[in-house]
């Protein structure tokens, strides 16, 4: 009789976690950042129409996510010359290409996910 | 001539997060869960191949994260008897729906994001 430990079987699974996907959710995996590009992926925004849309985000989270997708390459910052000045972010390429994605994700959970109370 | 102040403009877009983006984002907006249902999209997968699998996560969250997936019904926990007993975890059907996704945000990711040093 073969007993096969836990152990010897976790040797023989060398597993690792694909290294795109860890990219991709150094990103989505950071709260309100999937959020913030699917209100973008309407249309360029200001940040007062960020603020209101993501519920629950506060101004100095929301800024800092900002800047952080910016420099992910995701988003981009515009001002426009006043008076008033005006200024609005938009997704990038890499951000439009990743909309649909986000579309099929919310389909997803809306086939799959329960809203909790 | 008229000014159209950003607070105007705010006014008049009603914009709001996708409740089902909201939703899918509940799960996969914290760190480490997308990545350990990329591991188990490979199949099956023991607590210490998941620990090893996905780069950083120590025992305590990896264990918060399993209770977490498995309450929100992407993934399930089986015992089989032993000797040794052995405990696996697997995508569920909501689970295994979601791995095309994954690997889309993979190939996105790779298109688009540059590794940080």
């Amino acid at each position: 009789m073969i007993l096969v430990s836990e152990e010897i079987v976790d040797v023989a699974d060398h597993r690792l976690c694909d290294s795109a996907l860890t990219l991709a959710f150094s990103v989505l995996g950071k709260r309100w950042n999937g959020l913030i590009l699917g209100v973008l992926g309407a249309g360029p925004a200001s940040f007062g129409i960020l603020r209101k849309a993501v519920t629950g985000i506060s101004d100095t989270v929301l800024s800092e996510r900002l800047s952080e997708l910016a420099e992910a390459g995701l988003i981009s910052r515009s001002v426009t010359d006043g008076p008033p000045v005006s200024v609005s972010y938009e997704l990038t390429t890499a951000g439009v290409d990743l909309s649909p994605l986000l579309t099929q994700l919310g389909s997803w959970a809306r086939e799959h996910m329960q809203p909790t109370a």
